[in-house]
């Protein structure tokens, strides 16, 4: 399994994913499941993968051959950020196709979602979930987040987004951080190291991109504030009306 | 859906759960998953039910039903804990098998899913998961509680219960009734009422059995507690090294 967000903020998005991929708990192994591709002050547009590990990898192969070819819809010539999602939906679909009969009945699931997002100059900052099926949704500002892949374990942290009164960029990587944190404790599949990126509005270009240990400084640091607080958290909370 | 859990502690046992059944999203509805049976002073006996409501309603009648008529197993007279749990492995799966053919091919599910724990008079409290296939698995030291239904949202703040040094029972009832906030949060198939039952060693009587309303005002209490910390706690997280 696999677990990947992107959040947005009036600051811009923030990209985030495991890096463990397992066939089985004999094969466990380390990809990155972060693609980026930009032009420089034109468009910065990030890639997230979860699912089947053929199939992902097959989407990025035929994207980086679309660009190198100059075919009539690659990533670095859409107009519009929605017609990125639609070209990844269509990849995924060629793809899962061509091994749907190989692979009927075998029980395997060749199956793949995407979250695809980042800017093209002149329009906002767009995040999507490309679905297996190859069809998309959008955030929205009720819900600003995306997940893919084992999403529940990280879900409840992010729930809490609202709650913070300015978001910054920053404050939603760490969110970020935390959500995979909090995935990976309780679920063996999901693994460091952690790929972290954040795009900033309008600077189309990207200035953090950062890839996590267990034992990075930084994450170790951001891991043991957060579980001291809520342990310090725990030892205040309200009593029931029997406790002395 | 449903969430249910057990958390066992050195002082005693705590038992929770949700009050949200659905059958589509158009049929909501509220039904107590947590039965009680026990002979004071001789056990207590605390099931807590997840699945199919017919499939779980079925076992719960069949239980009173060979408590009444005195039937050679029932849960008042088996000698162990862990009888208790295979014996209502055995009536899940009666249960189960006369609906399996009249549901095959309906794309229905008859499973359900049902801790019980509690403590039988000379012998230590324990707590059981029983497997819609009618077998079971016992908390242990490492892992000291088990959950039923909807249990990803609500397992990483339980995974940090051996962070509090010293898990009071009351302690342990605070993580359970934390974890289901969490998950009621993130998902709508579980809701309020909340159904918590301390269970303390060796007193072979209940004394806490508490329901909890979203309004009432202990819970309240307790999540806006632990919601203003985790926002404070947020404010004070380790900066990027490029924060200012």
């Amino acid at each position: 399994m696999t677990y990947c967000l992107a959040i947005a903020t009036d600051e811009g998005v923030v990209f985030a994913s495991d890096s463990r991929t397992n066939a089985g708990v004999d094969y466990v192994s380390t990809f990155s499941k972060m693609h980026t591709f930009g032009v420089e002050g034109e468009r910065q547009i990030v890639l997230l993968t979860a699912g089947n590990l053929a199939t992902s990898q097959a989407v990025v192969h035929l994207i980086r051959r679309d660009i190198d070819k100059q075919a009539p819809t690659h990533l670095l010539n859409v107009e519009y950020l929605f017609e990125a999602a639609r070209y990844i939906g269509a990849l995924s679909q060629q793809v899962q196709g061509e091994h749907a009969e190989a692979v009927s009945g075998g029980g395997f699931d060749v199956s793949a979602s995407f979250i695809i997002g980042g800017q093209i100059a002149g329009q906002e900052p767009q995040i999507f979930l490309v679905y297996p099926q190859g069809n998309y949704i959008s955030a929205g500002e009720e819900t600003p987040y995306l997940q893919i892949g084992e999403s529940k374990y990280g879900k409840p942290i992010l729930d809490r987004l609202h709650m913070v009164s300015h978001l910054s960029l920053e404050d939603a990587a760490r969110f970020a951080l935390l959500s995979i944190d909090s995935t990976m404790r309780s679920n063996l599949t999901v693994g460091p190291p952690i790929d972290l990126l954040l795009y900033r509005l309008d600077a189309l270009s990207i200035d953090h991109r950062l890839r996590y240990k267990a034992n990075s400084p930084y994450y170790a640091a951001l891991r043991k504030s957060w579980n001291d607080s809520l342990v310090k958290t725990f030892g205040v909370l309200p009593r029931f009306d029997w406790e002395t």
